[in-house]
């Protein structure tokens, strides 16, 4: 049975989600329809790029994503449909496949010319579903489209290296449900330049000297409970996506605060490593 | 395979869509259940009916829709259930029905009379997901009630037109997830009032002259992208469902504004069109 | 068709339960994956431990519930899998199973122990899924950990009573969508200890002689519409899942105010009850 994905900033309340699962079900009855996420923040690409990039390779090889943010067509914004490890993404030529493609080569890239209805306002119903079920239906790229080489590039998809390779400059491309600050550094990335050096990372006017692998491992366990004062506390972790991010102890963005509120941090915001000669 | 959807008030966060879910697969095994939505505003019953509005029709023929807001039974809340176009509706007699009804007559409305809980604060899972399974299973609609010819009507289904026909007095009926502000003036309405004339619509004290089809035909092409200065432009469109929407160009209610934030636009406000003598 | 329930405080908008349901869909093809909630307040043991108290038992038996509510596998908080009333529930041994267990006995509890990756942040993935997973292809528990007797407790899991028995002091566990407040005074208890008396509510200032079996109860119908004033009342109900529940009619925390809104009341604040020698 064929898998549907979807990712888009319809948000939870209006009816375009459910407008599309029941467009997708009247026309392949025994498909599995599966949310990502559709709450992506209202035009966000960098936020959907984030998203997809980390949830698509848990799916079976096969499963088709169709993301739907600023998808509507016209003459900068043009759709794409892109076979790539297996699987197949339907959106806007946005920018928002850049971070998955920037890792793996595309085995095809296609500009969707099969419009009929090139005016639609909902181009994720009038134009992705079909071709989604195209695809979900055995139907191959070729057909809805003509070949491509490049796409869109996002902004700050990469951090920076300095010249005598002592400092990342990075930048917080995503913010999680915790508040969290994840930034464009990768762990594979950051131990490349590391070289086994010290390090300090600062974000704003703060600064840390450890990156830990998981959130529990700042806690005192030595401490009785009451005397650790450890929740609230920022600290850095590689991230279960090995991105650097920025958090706080069990933060909570509507109480004790988070990463992102405590700390001021947004969007864009620089986020720097400087390594320390031995 | 049967198809039950759920449209509520529930939100996010509490057990009760869950519990519903796991009641309705205890019943059936192999049925499929979709969500709408389970964010309608509490006990807001435009926004209820805008959305099933919207939805129901893209599910296949013998979906069952389960409309849960202000369900609860007493004198002047009776439950109903209507077979109309195809499709099987169960839910409050509370108006959630109207925006339909006034579109296509229902095959048949029943008001439900097997309750066995009349007291339950929970009459979704009491009452309404038994019916749902029984229509389901292949029962019929007379089962489970007695026939009756209307349903309560909401206020503010249909806009206004001023005697000579030179005016249309609208009202915001929905604002959805990007802060665009929808009113009671469908396309087809309008066009069968304008007559080809030319038009000016007034939303409190903001005045558009053009109906876009999309929202990017406010974008000048022409101009290099950092002179363009469109995002956060008010404009007016019809819709995917073709009603006529105030909206802002890449709107986003949580920073750059929207059109119901930025214009102080809220449910029931006044929107006119007016029509000019050529 | 094995079903496998999800309840977390991942959010709405983050690649989290993409993820899970992915992986869970590549181990098994065909399993119902079912959300509960994923907006469970980060890190609110109570809070998930209330959602999946009342979600569980409408599933069928043999449904598999996984529970990512501060999971992070340390020296003081192990990962437990338990058989209960036919349903198996994966989490950490944190307290969020403690309400379910206070009403029926657990058939088994292990300590999991199969862990490949213990320093995982993202453990429901990591550890949770492939549990699931197992006991969804027919393993036991006994694989996969060692049994164990007792789990974590969480506070104000019961109401007191005083020595004379004239009064209970409960506390607020939950706060729903519509903002109603609902204590841990269950109605069973309540009567056992009211045998018959009259009884008076206090939450912070207010005071209640009445506690309705819906919410509509307070409606006086005999009053035309526009002369009732009921929306917006306070009001106290044994609530669907028979707690009893300090509510608002028709409240809506986002305009005419809520329970929690209006009278102040958080999470842990003492409702008492006191009866009175008739």
């Amino acid at each position: 049975m064929a898998i549907i994905t979807l990712t888009t900033d319809f948000g939870e309340k209006d009816h375009y989600a459910g407008t599309i699962k029941g467009e997708i079900y009247t026309e392949i009855p025994d498909v599995k329809i599966v949310d990502i996420s559709h709450s992506v923040s209202p035009f966000n690409i960098p936020e959907a790029a984030y998203i997809i990039f980390n949830a698509y390779s848990s799916f079976p090889k096969g499963t088709i994503h169709v993301i739907g943010i600023d998808s509507e067509l016209n003459k900068e914004n043009k759709h794409i449909a892109i076979k790539l490890d297996g699987h197949y993404f339907i959106c806007a030529n946005n920018g928002i496949m850049s971070m998955i493609c920037a890792e793996i080569v595309p085995e095809k890239i296609v500009e969707i010319n099969i419009h009929d209805k090139t005016g639609t306002s909902f181009p994720v119903l009038d134009v992705f579903v079909k071709v989604a079920c195209h695809i979900a239906r055995g139907g191959t790229l070729e057909v809805i489209g003509k070949s491509i080489d490049n796409i869109k590039p996002i902004r700050d998809l990469h951090p920076f290296v300095n010249e005598d390779k002592t400092q990342i400059i990075g930048s917080v491309i995503y913010i999680d449900n915790y508040g969290n600050v994840i930034t464009n550094i990768r762990r594979k990335f950051f131990k490349s330049v590391q070289k086994g050096r010290s390090y300090e990372v600062y974000a704003r006017n703060h600064k840390f000297k450890t990156i830990y692998n998981k959130y529990s491992d700042i806690v005192n366990f030595d401490l009785d409970e009451d005397k650790r004062n450890d929740e609230g506390k920022g600290m850095v972790v590689f991230n279960s996506s090995n991105y650097l991010e920025i958090a706080v102890y069990k933060g909570n963005p509507e109480n004790v605060g988070s990463a992102s509120t405590l700390m001021g941090l947004k969007l864009y915001d620089t986020v720097t490593v400087n390594f320390i000669k031995d």
